[in-house]
């Protein structure tokens, strides 16, 4: 893997999400040795910082999101970052990052492709892309992707991209008018963390799952993103939001595609992608005569958070049924559920098989595989076994793999991979523009016709939700496997051997 | 579960089956109340013996064989038990037993249900069957199974019933010119292992493998019985015997035609031991196209063991390729292998997947189902996944259910279990006659080509057997999945989740 130089610019580098994410996945990948020598960091911020004082405030990130810190890593990355400060709103601060990475380039310090990071708000996306243009460093000449060699440009995005179709549509003409959509990279972080990425793995590097991926064998596939934090310090930012779109709309949307898409005969970024439009196109909610494809929440104490409104029907929590309108998933229900200031923190993928043909089965409990995404990884299968006594009784049997119990390391971040992608051109994991287009398209639907049926339950805080989300999968004769059947709480993913070593 | 009362009567009751299986598992059937009130057992031996003395003689090996010997529950079993002095061959023994028996009824001290336990040398079955004939304890009315409340006679014969296809027919034939095939349980123990007895609950409790389950999927499946200890004390029985008589004729094709027989809509008996005989009447082995599709082997030592010829040419391991000529199975071998004086002791059942479809796929592992026999339970799952690495390597990810971790007891003795079945006239777990045709007619055949070909190689002791087994697979273009693939050593069944316990 040979991994080519670039300038990584940084828009926002004093923000948050430079500080808990970048700087922590740049030391890790420098302690990798993935960092190539003509690869070097401009870290753009508002603030008025020198290196020095820059270096030293990430460093203290650094040191407090890493498990493993060390200087002498911590020193190679140190001398590739230099901090400028540019007013994103000001030309004049523009002219003067052109003349730094000019310079740069003229005394070979830099390498000539560039990765701009935008990690900041929404509403600088276009300004900043503006702001390159127009100190002509942003180059017009058809990407060829074909050509490894040739000098690239790539924008990474942030979320959230847009709050409806309608924004996101008008931010995403402002970005291609000026830079093609190729050079777009917008992050879905959930689409590189490990488990997501085993999905497709489990799919097409196994001979026996595809086989049974389908409406034949499945009766029902459920997400459940469960968080145990309220909104904390960012009540301003999702008070605008809401679970629909800042969960649903990208994380599990995209996990449903890569569940449920069909797989393609390599792994070609295009084609995965093309993949997961088909089958975003083809995802349906039925509001017309299922009574409730859709419940929202909201936790008791969300309108005292900081910066939420005292009126608010912002939604911390949703559940809903989606189906997938073709033929391998005819009549296969998939429940998507996720929420904040839950009783448990999980993000777990439930495959739920049909029973076994033949007669007298139907006591027998259905086939279970559970893929856990986090915190902890790993794969678990319910199987039914005999009972090791005289008699034939049965007895549900749980084989699993637990990773986060046999890597003793954690699993690298999402950022790190992402980066990694970036600079290796690799888009399979970010999200083209026709993916973002119809699942605001879908999100929208959802959220008109909440708002028409006023939908919207209070929920205990640090419980399972609603009581009403619970009564919803009960209509569809159904449970949710991320509660536990009897008390109806949150069971997170569960690892015998993981509890084991832990005891 | 009702379990009907009856008296069973042991023929060989100072012998060492009685003493090493059988009342260990009349011990542990009373220690788990499973033994009905009316249920007595007579003790039949040529040795002149008390009650009291007999009792104190398999008293030891009840303590010797049970993990968990209680007096309570001893003393409980020992008042069932009365000790009597039988020749076989004397008619008036008999008439002594006809007495005795006769005497216990009249006194209702004896169930009317007959239990007669063989457990005794083949040649000896005719004369016992007749025997008892002679003395009228023989009930010649028709069995009629559907009705519970009739009163049984069920004959348990122990291994081996007969050397060859003649010679068992002939045994046959002298037991079925005096009692109906209904009535006899004839033993395969293996039958009853807890993990055999799972491979069909895996198929057809579990909606995930029956999918799977033939030629589009499986690429082979091996069977191996790898034993530690040589012949001992058993030289005189074994050298007229060999691995292809003692083990594959009944062990390993048993186990082939639960693994490979078609699943019956419910699970009666008959139906069952149908599908079998189906099965096992399609059991080929190429002997005209096929170079080596056996191989024999004897090791080293064996001419030195005890009761062995000096010039003994029995063979104390097999290996050989079996296919099945139905649809299902078409082009898809069943690998065969058991032997003696292997410097590892397991059981075990590999179920090769193929490849998964698509392009450059050439390298990536099959996936391998694994099911542990002995000493080790439990199922392993070899999936390809991907390795928590930023980069897009995969790695061989292993998931198990290691049921000898998870059940601290013991699984129960397939004696146990047997015995239980033939109260409860359960005959699935005992192979019928047309069963046994099938298996000698085919062990026939694979003698026959090993005698006209000299098929004998020797290997060391404490090996994995002849190398000519390895090359043989080899020459199939795959490997033995209870060797190591480096050194050729044998590597059994093994457990993660109990190694990490032992350490």
């Amino acid at each position: 893997m040979e991994i080519p130089g670039c300038l990584m610019t940084i828009f926002g580098a004093t923000g948050d999400l430079t500080h808990r994410k970048l700087i922590p996945a740049l030391y890790q990948l420098q302690c990798q040795g993935l960092l190539p020598d003509d690869f070097s960091i401009l870290a753009v911020g508002r603030r008025a910082l020198t290196t020095r004082s820059y270096l030293e405030q990430i460093r203290q990130s650094a040191v407090k999101y890493s498990a493993d810190f060390s200087s002498g890593v911590w020193n190679a990355l140190e001398n590739r970052i230099e901090y400028i400060r540019v007013d994103i709103l000001n030309k004049d601060s523009f002219i003067r990052l052109a003349e730094i990475i000019n310079k740069g380039r003229a005394e070979s310090r830099y390498a000539c492709n560039d990765m701009f990071y935008l990690a900041v708000a929404p509403e600088y996306f276009a300004p900043i892309v503006n702001g390159l243009d127009s100190i002509r460093l942003i180059d017009h000449t058809p990407a060829d992707t074909s050509d490894d060699s040739k000098k690239w440009q790539r924008f990474v995005i942030e979320k959230p991209f847009g709050k409806d179709l309608a924004s996101a549509s008008e931010l995403n003409r402002s970005l291609t008018s000026v830079i093609p959509e190729e050079s777009i990279y917008r992050i879905d972080h959930y689409l590189a963390k490990e488990m997501i990425q085993n999905i497709t793995m489990l799919r097409s590097r196994n001979t026996i799952f595809e086989p049974l991926w389908n409406h034949n064998y499945i009766d029902n596939i459920q997400i459940s993103i469960l968080e145990r934090d309220g909104v904390g310090s960012r009540g301003g930012y999702y008070d605008n939001s809401g679970a629909l779109r800042d969960m649903v709309q990208n994380h599990l949307l995209q996990i449903v595609a890569v569940l449920a898409m069909d797989l393609t005969p390599d792994n070609k970024a295009e084609q995965i992608r093309d993949e997961k439009v088909r089958l975003l196109s083809s995802l349906k909610i039925d509001f017309k005569s299922d009574p409730a494809p859709v419940v929202l929440g909201q936790y008791r104490s969300y309108r005292s958070e900081q910066h939420v409104t005292a009126d608010s029907a912002t939604e911390t929590f949703a559940a809903l049924k989606v189906s997938v309108d073709n033929e391998r998933w005819q009549g296969v229900p998939f429940y998507l559920v996720t929420g904040k200031k839950l009783s448990a923190k999980a993000a777990l993928v439930s495959v739920e098989f049909k029973k076994p043909a033949g007669s007298q089965q139907d006591d027998i409990p259905a086939n279970l595989l559970q893929i856990g995404i986090q915190p902890q990884e790993g794969i678990h299968l319910k199987l039914n076994m005999k009972k090791p006594t005289v008699t034939d009784e049965m007895d549900v049997a749980e084989m699993e793999y637990c990773q986060s119990c046999y890597y003793d390391f954690n699993s690298p971040d999402s950022y790190e991979k992402l980066l990694l992608d970036v600079m290796l051109g690799d888009s399979t994991r970010f999200t083209r523009w026709d993916e973002l287009r119809l699942s605001w398209k879908l999100t929208d639907d959802i959220a008109e016709y909440c708002n028409r049926n006023n939908i919207l339950d209070l929920y205990d805080d640090d419980s399972a939700g609603p009581g009403s989300a619970v009564n919803m999968i009960k209509a569809y004769g159904r449970r949710w496997w991320h509660l536990d059947e009897g008390s109806n709480k949150p069971m997170p993913f569960f690892c015998r051997t993981d509890n084991r070593r832990r005891q």
